[in-house]
């Protein structure tokens, strides 16, 4: 460990020691952070210069590279996800658990330890704003960087997913607008001295036609149009464009309208870009090749038979992944506390993956060295969040976790027990304010489930309760007791927004306790084999973890169902879009539903990212701004040229 | 001048010795350059390390700030625009120019050197290219992260740009279904006490309403109807979404169509990033005060009575800044032979002012000091480029040049004096590629009068004749003949692509002894006063550097001058949307054209950016896709990570 880190986390534990209470804005407790120069933070995590590039002083893109050699010099540390139950308006802080552990266990227990999070869209920050470089005495910094552009990632999944609906929709004009053999030598034009030869990139397209000639002149009539014509089915586009803001003008709309575009309107709408499945590609990807793989399978629309139109098709896919060669790398940060975080991918936790990504997490585990501890975080609650981390990135990436934190709080537990609805800006109920055992232990069911469901991927639990200032001792008995009868490790008390790293240095010992207690042991499990039929494994995925009886399909998606496993992706795993609200589809059934079947209405399929994605429900992919947006209170110090307003 | 940066110049001008011919390849003859690392650089250029960020090994972002502390302690250096002719589809090589010039002076002559160039666009980059950073032996490099994401400016703009406009249509639709109390409520929320505040965002535009109160409960029930409903007239909103990809079907759109958004669509379009005023306003800027105060005043639509709304209305201007407070910084990158050159803003030469920005400018002389030079690029002819560099940058900060560099090249001047028509991907006509000293002849008018404009604004001219193989002296003597008659202090032959610095040496030197000669002189004049009428403003510019016989006005122009003028705009200075291919508005007349009447279709108002824009015809503000687009040829090493296929 570098003496100037170890420097600086002692001034910031000192600095803690003068806690304020009540805690202050988060911008400014981070803005009067010590922030240790990012290179210090990279010596002393054993990186050098060439594993590296910093952006700033206080960010560095760590190559995706140095996982495999640091790996052979250190070995690999523990693994330990950090999930939560259903969340609820009340916010459970599990980002702000996430980063109290790091500090606990790199600053206070004095361990190797990295932090894995994800990278928050721009949209919210402007729009309505939760904290996602967590929060009060446990966050990331600096957060206003965290919070804006970072190293840039998203705006090159942004240019990535523009570029491609730009190719589609002009590619499908110049196929209207051109016969055969005009658009054939427009796609292999004659060089000056009359010769002509196909761009490596479309190789793959010729492949996937059965034609191995490679001197266009050599293609018979029909070949060449085969060749030069997608056909893409436009109806059926499914590719939409991106933009990083809450835009929800963009939600449906017509292009093509300008006369330039010869009356060739089409409906079609806009995503938040975190939405694109280049994101879930950059979260679910092992390497740079493997990246370029995804991104050429990535199925933008059927053709007029039916069959898949992929990146490859439109011989696209060397460009995607120039525009993400950067964004491969994960971008190294620092806690409160000098502990080292990872920022890397935010997919959406409903319609894709939402954990961060596994280059991240393979390289902090590599670079934490055996008896390190990473720290990675799944979005939503751990019925998605927790299950997509275990069947799909796991899956993967063929890590295997040693512990699951699961994060509760008494407040959140009082809701999922029936304690009365809470809406933002209004008083809270009494019973959220006050002592009300009852409600939690009706509540706690919701917690419990949780726990036993990760027990049946083979990983123990520790549960974290979160605690804040109207708890009593009383509801804290009820949750332990609970969580220990349904098979956790621990279920420890912690501190971390008001105290920082020392208040979950309780819970650093017991998240170390249970991964080496599973250190030797081989109970991993996943829930699902892919060989097995897509309505089986959503049915195991329904029965087993939300407790469903049963799974209904509208005719759509039995159509989908067919129309996939046709097409050949049946094997993929699944990766179920259904609200974090509930174990249910229905966000009102709080608690531990039961007895209910689970509607699946439509269902998708990500071939880049690699899984199906049923629909439980649907799910707005861009949020609008409201009348009063966080922007009001954004602005920048003329003087220090920091950042204010951020939340 | 740090030894390292010399060790590397002398290494460049040691491989440069073994040119090869035909030049290979741009992105070949940068990939096997020497790359300084941009530390070195920087502290070869007397930055410390507080003075700027690195972005990577090869990049850095300067402060803005530095420009007054290194200009206190080295004096300033000369100023240096580097303008053309008019532009043809067989390239002048201005770019090439600068860079080559820059390599001269700072590798050759041994002057401190900068040279300030705009970052391109993505867009064109995958769909048909020309190199934005230079070609063949003089070169920016990393010619690919140049030509990528580079440090995220144009990202920055994009997303800067795009709040606003999801700000305008979700304040419209707020107005539209909310009373104007609730509303009111709505922007003004009580917190739990009770209490309620303004924003500080929200002063601006009661200042505006000419109400004094800070306590929104005392407002009056009026005055509250006029501070919540900023009544934006939907039918006029002029502010666009941008996407810095070439997509043609975004140019003209309908949004609103989801159910959510109520029926409220409207029709409306996307220019490309660089197309924004926010771009704009960043090549005009000063400071980052500045540049808030720009940002609020940008006008995004009227409102029902016809009064302008500006960003300021809004109470966005804070979160704009916040998104480009690192984009007011310039790039840092290098030429081939270790030249340092500063990349910033890339507004569109027709409807913005088609310079790098003032920043930069301001950066760079202030690092080369008292007897070094900056060199800056103008787009477009010099009619456009330079004219808007003397009347709207240099009339914005205050800086004067030493010395205009014109770029010629006999194979152009030959297409202005009648020669065929080229066109892309088909053999040159004999013409181009045989002597024909009559052509030249002809076409020379061009190059004249481009020289007698520029010396009406008091500036020296040194003429750089670009060299292509194919030229021969007889026409060189033809060109350098009419030179010196028209007033150019000098006419040199230059090399620099096939040879890098070393060919432009003699244009070096011929710089510089203009800018000494012109060193003490004080000849430097607008050519005319903002407090003049805008038609008077427009009708100098036409008469006096197009030669025209005088001005015509639709009758939108008409009324949009009228309003602008009542408004408050009209002592603007004037930003002309003109055809980069004649001195007059019709892209046919090449050479000298006289006997013309400059028609006015439109006129806009670029309130932010600081310019009104007459429109001369209409153009197109995002390209499209060709059947075969560049980005067929891009792609990434998997071994090296180095981007493939660039040109």
């Amino acid at each position: 460990m570098a003496d100037a880190v170890v420097a600086a986390r002692r001034e910031s534990i000192r600095k803690l020691a003068e806690l304020k209470s009540p805690v202050p804005a988060d911008i400014d407790v981070a803005q009067a952070a010590t922030v240790v120069p990012i290179r210090t933070v990279a010596a002393a995590c054993g990186l050098t210069e060439a594993d590296y590039e910093p952006y700033g002083h206080y960010k560095a893109k760590v190559s995706e590279k140095v996982s495999e050699k640091l790996k052979a010099e250190r070995g690999e540390g523990y693994y330990v996800v950090v999930a939560g139950i259903n969340p609820t308006p009340l916010g459970e802080g599990k980002s702000t658990t996430t980063i109290g552990l790091a500090q606990a266990m790199g600053a206070h227990l004095e361990k190797n330890c990295v932090a894995c999070i994800r990278q928050p869209s721009m949209g919210p920050t402007f729009g309505i704003k939760g904290g996602a470089a967590g929060g009060g005495y446990s966050q990331v910094i600096p957060m206003e960087e965290m919070n804006l552009h970072l190293t840039g990632d998203i705006h090159a999944i942004g240019a990535a997913n523009n570029l491609l609906a730009a190719a589609i929709d002009a590619r499908v004009f110049h196929e209207l607008t051109q016969k055969d053999e005009a658009l054939y030598d427009r796609l292999c034009p004659r060089k000056k001295d009359g010769t002509r030869v196909f761009a490596a990139s479309m190789l793959k397209r010729l492949r996937k036609l059965g034609i191995d000639k490679t001197d266009p002149d050599q293609l018979t009539a029909e070949e060449r149009a085969a060749f030069a014509r997608l056909d893409i089915d436009r109806e059926k586009i499914s590719w939409r464009r991106v933009v990083d803001m809450n835009d929800r003008f963009l939600r449906k709309i017509t292009v093509g309208q300008n006369p330039t575009e010869k009356g060739y309107t089409r409906e079609t709408g806009f995503d938040i870009t975190v939405a694109s499945e280049i994101m879930a590609v950059l979260a679910m990807t092992t390497s740079l090749a493997d990246m370029e793989r995804r991104l050429g399978a990535m199925v933008v629309a059927p053709d007029m038979k039916g069959e898949p139109v992929t990146a490859d098709d439109l011989g696209i896919t060397g460009a995607l992944v120039a525009l993400m060669k950067d964004a491969i790398k994960p971008t190294l940060m620092q806690t409160l506390e000098g502990t080292p975080v990872l920022v890397h991918a935010g997919p959406f936790a409903n319609i894709a993956s939402g954990n961060s990504s596994i280059i991240a997490d393979q390289i902090g585990r590599a670079m934490v060295g055996a008896g390190g501890y990473v720290l990675t975080e799944a979005g939503f609650g751990a019925d998605i969040g927790l299950e997509k981390f275990m069947n799909l990135k796991c899956r993967s990436s063929g890590m295997k976790p040693h512990c699951a934190v699961i994060v509760a709080t008494v407040r959140a537990l009082k809701l999922h027990g029936g304690g009365p609805a809470v809406s933002p800006g209004k008083p809270l109920p009494h019973e959220y304010t006050n002592e009300d055992v009852e409600l939690v232990k009706k509540g706690v069911a919701n917690l419990t489930r949780h726990i036993e469901n990760t027990k049946k991927f083979g990983v123990p639990v520790v549960v974290a309760m979160n605690m804040f200032p109207t708890d009593t001792e009383a509801e804290h008995a009820v949750i332990k007791e609970a969580a220990m009868v349904a098979g956790a490790d621990d279920c420890v008390l912690c501190t971390h927004h008001a105290e920082g790293g020392k208040g979950a240095a309780a819970l650093g010992e017991a998240v170390a306790k249970a991964c080496e207690a599973n250190a030797g042991a081989d109970n991993f499990r996943l829930l699902y084999e892919g060989e097995t039929s897509i309505k089986h494994k959503i049915e195991t995925i329904a029965k087993e973890l939300y407790r469903a009886d049963g799974v209904s399909y509208s005719e759509q998606a039995e159509a989908k169902i067919a129309m996939f496993t046709e097409q050949g992706f049946g094997a993929l795993p699944i990766c179920m879009a259904k609200t974090q609200y509930s174990f249910s589809h229905d966000a009102d059934l709080k608690g531990a539903p039961t007895g209910f079947t689970l509607p699946i209405g439509d269902v998708r399929c990500s071939a880049g990212a690699g899984f199906i994605v049923p629909l439980v429900g649907a799910f707005p992919t861009i949020p609008g701004l409201p009348t009063r947006p966080a922007y009001y209170e954004i602005g920048v110090d003329m003087e220090t040229e920091q950042v204010l307003g951020l939340s």
